[in-house]
């Protein structure tokens, strides 16, 4: 399967796109990192957003896509930022019709290391060599899309098609129901 | 001028469409509050709210949108959620080609009442005098949404189409730079 990974970020948003099954090395096929400059409007940052995550879905075709799920950080400024983009980024999934699953930053890092609380090195270090690289993927906002598209993978295959269903089942029903109440 | 205010909200997010110029009473055009259900996932409840914006800004063809800016609030769960509709809120008119305004809660209530620290219960009594209403609209989203679009109207109008030019200006500049790096 192929999945594209997200690692939602307002000034970078880094993307990865990996295939394989659960389990076994995979392959990497592309990575990018989305920059958005803190100075433009808001407005003009998620469009540009937007419009390049819609990109890069439309190119590289995946099957499903892995968004790492936002928690509260020190930073409150930058928490929101990392909210909408997070947003932008799930959107970029769901309006393409495929299944979107979200894992916070130890599901990520417990999948692709064996341990909730590896460092990043760590992370780094496992994704380069799940992947076959010679050498590590920079910036780290790529790698760790990468590790998100590889956890995925691994735990998903099965599930992600069964969420699939049920959201095609869920948003019929919806629509019969109609869009605005 | 047209405007489409949104008060964003992941459970409930308002909608108002109101006409004006600066200073004068406005009109109501209409409003509504788009639900999604707090159990359904994430991605599901996202789209909902971007496809029924995309209906309400195609069906009452703005000028301009005006969504209220997001603060961190004590329900840090909240804030994630209502940071996220916001990104979509703000979509919802630069994907439309509209220009974007965001406005704090107090510029809002200052605007509409003369006061930033006016409560609920005043806001919602400006909005229905200034609207004309016999009474008061409701649900209370919708009154909050309804003020951002007057905020908008009485603050706005050239500067406004000074900002439409501006962005129109950075998005054919970064076109020509390439939309992913």
């Amino acid at each position: 399967m192929r999945v594209l990974g997200i690692d939602p970020g307002l000034t970078r948003c880094g993307v990865g796109v990996v295939e394989g099954v659960p389990g076994r090395p995979c392959k990497l096929v592309a990575y990018y990192v989305v920059y958005t400059e803190p100075d433009d409007d808001i407005a003009l940052r998620l469009l540009h957003l937007d419009n390049s995550l819609a990109e890069l879905v439309a190119e590289h075709k995946p099957e499903s896509v892995a968004v790492e799920r936002v928690f509260s950080q020190h930073n409150v400024r930058t928490v929101m930022g990392t909210a909408q983009a997070s947003a932008v980024a799930i959107l970029a999934g769901s309006r393409a019709k495929l299944p979107v699953q979200t894992y916070t930053p130890s599901e990520v890092k417990a999948a692709v290391t064996g341990s909730g609380t590896a460092g990043k090195a760590q992370v780094t270090a496992m994704v380069t060599r799940v992947l076959g690289l010679d050498a590590p993927p920079r910036p780290a906002d790529a790698a760790d899309a990468l590790a998100l598209a590889i956890c995925h993978i691994w735990r998903g295959g099965t599930r992600a098609r069964i969420e699939a269903a049920a959201l095609k089942a869920k948003q019929l029903a919806r629509r019969s129901r109609g869009g605005v109440r």
